[in-house]
């Protein structure tokens, strides 16, 4: 049984009328009910919880880690990322969802700016599917819509995913590469682009899709552990 | 419930001493026990049987193939090989074994010569675990011998696996990339380099794991199947 | 001094007005033309000579080959085929061009279907740059724009290229993997996707950059000949 | 003419008497010795200059770095590490050179603990050529040695290289990713595992051929700067 803890920022929503219209209860608790009708154990933590609501003790509970943040990213505490970071690298999942680009601890995985353009009209955004056979794609058809979204635009300066598993296309003129997936240390990540507060995104059944496939991709494998230092075999 | 099916040339093991005193009922039946014993589903074909055993009937009831060839490849017919591609396309698992590098599949599935170097001399093989949070890595030590094998050496002329999973290291001084991931379509394909036929390594708990990730990580998947041609959205 | 040999269908050109305004002396003529002005040696060939013009002669002075093909796929004989791919495998640069998806070389090269979506209607494509400093995207703008294109969009079904260069966008709602880098053996190949023969694409400035960014870095390396077969070092 | 400054720590070989008698000028001197040799324009850099000699105005003038570092790496500050780190997002290449694989700006690059087995027992290293097509295997053959190095094994906590183009062998039974290819930002980067500071290998001619190529190869390309931010196509 896969254990996801869903973290979320969770300012805007309680800060600007258009978010809190959407999601009145958090992004986090609509990310966390997708997973949780797809049969995962869910809990959900917070930037304004100690610790960020990501002690020690929760992350022992904690096999796949997703990640929204928007505009407080400097506020996550570097001891945190720090330790999300040893995590990850010993083997536990992590999702960064859309904004979470510019979190502290993609930035840490990713080794680049993150950087990209976006434009913010509500647009259409059709994803499509690279790569049919990969577990992430798994139930969904070979494209689907997002009906409003923020753009997200090309250039995307991150390393080349390992695998592209999504292209967006977007009504005014642009593409994106959507759900990208890496392998850091024994974890995996995914980074999923859709996923704006005022539109009602994490409620579509294909996004939850996507994040539930992910979640059930990105779990700890049991692995070895590697030895490290001064080594006589 | 992952339903393999376990292919073999089967003529060295009749027609060679040492390799049947090693394999008396064939390396697919050795291959399929340790396939068992992990709780897959087994059925075994060999190029006697009439369409080599692959016949439309049994690739409908195959989530997973692996091939075990020797010096017989020529002998499968191109119209089998063409089946057997078409299904890893539709997303049938794949596993090529060893000698099975020279196999017409997996050439035609690679598009290159698949050469490398070899010898024959029973000398120790000691694989590394590469990539310890891959799924075909689960349940192993961080690296394992197999006490006689044939060397196989680089330059493996391949495409640049997707994901490398094991390397090896040989007594003589060569290194190969032994364990090797493909996407093709809308199949998965996974190079084990172990397993001549005259050595007991098809017995071997480490390679019977190995073989049982990857059957695992191969299964297809229920991904969208693609549209081509002519397209109006 | 880079020697590159133009290889045509050379037959649409011939039997379609609408073609042959647009490139009446044929699209090898304007492709040789685009690399000469970049410095190139060219020469052309076509399907209709001896051996369609690609003689061991030819390919010995033939340090990377661009392939134009439409619809004689099939009439290219496969022995030409086995030995531009034993070129590649030595060393030879490849560059597939548009509908050349479905050459006999690039299937036996790519071990897939090719396969992906097309749609005739003269709509804009807008090439976006994903690998900025990527040897291919030496001189371009961050994004250009083909004014009139055949659509092909996703799923393309070729393994996932080792690089990805440009992310094409449709008017009509398509994404499309536009500029993907292989290597095969110890030769290169860049699949670049605009190209039909009623527009006149290959007389635009930014993709005669493209083909000759792409040839540059296709052009073959001096590494070594690897050693094959029964091996003692 | 590409310009390479040849950074050091430039502090073992004035320390410890091994390396000094190995080194008497530094490691950097013989690094840039074999460089000027292969045509390229070279300055050298080391930790106790100010800025340790990476000033903005040295970096102008530089288009490929090289690093290698030892035990010092925590000396180096981190406002330079985020210099060279912006450098290398905005094209300029970067060789980082056997223990350097624990510098700070290697781990920020890469995202990962960088973490690997070593033993220092002079032992015999064979480098393999994996990629006998790539720019940086040029001029070498299929393999050579290294008649006594410090032994680095796997696993290499590193993320997989887009292009691994050496694997090493050593005399104790451990096998390396020993030269592996990235791409970050416009920038690329190669590791390159050889080099240890007690043994002459930065004099050894197939070395030095490698860095030469890797140079030559890093070196930085005239692409499009991409726009990032609240983009109105």
């Amino acid at each position: 049984m896969t254990r996801v803890t869903v973290w979320n920022e969770y300012h805007v929503e309680q800060e600007h009328a258009d978010a809190r219209e959407v999601y009145p209860e958090g992004i986090h608790t609509a990310i966390a009910d997708g997973l949780d009708e797809h049969g995962f154990e869910t809990q959900t933590a917070t930037l304004d919880e100690p610790e960020h609501g990501l002690t020690e003790d929760v992350l022992d509970d904690t096999d796949v880690l997703t990640w929204w943040g928007h505009d407080k990213h400097d506020a996550v505490a570097d001891e945190v990322v720090e330790r999300v970071h040893e995590r990850v690298l010993d083997g536990m999942g992590l999702l960064v969802l859309h904004s979470g680009h510019f979190s502290k601890i993609f930035k840490r995985l990713m080794g680049t700016s993150c950087d990209l353009k976006w434009r913010e009209e509500g647009e259409l955004e059709r994803l499509w599917v690279v790569e049919p056979g990969h577990p992430i794609a798994a139930g969904l058809p070979e494209s689907f819509e997002v009906p409003e979204a923020e753009m997200y635009g090309e250039r995307f300066d991150v390393p080349a995913p390992e695998t592209l598993v999504f292209n967006s296309w977007f009504e005014g003129g642009e593409t994106f590469r959507s759900g990208c997936c890496y392998r850091r240390g024994s974890g995996r990540l995914f980074y999923f682009r859709p996923g704006h507060e005022t539109y009602p995104i994490y409620r579509q059944s294909e996004i939850r899709r996507v994040l539930a496939n992910a979640v059930e991709w990105a779990a700890p494998v049991d692995g070895p552990k590697p030895n490290y230092g001064n080594w006589n075999s």
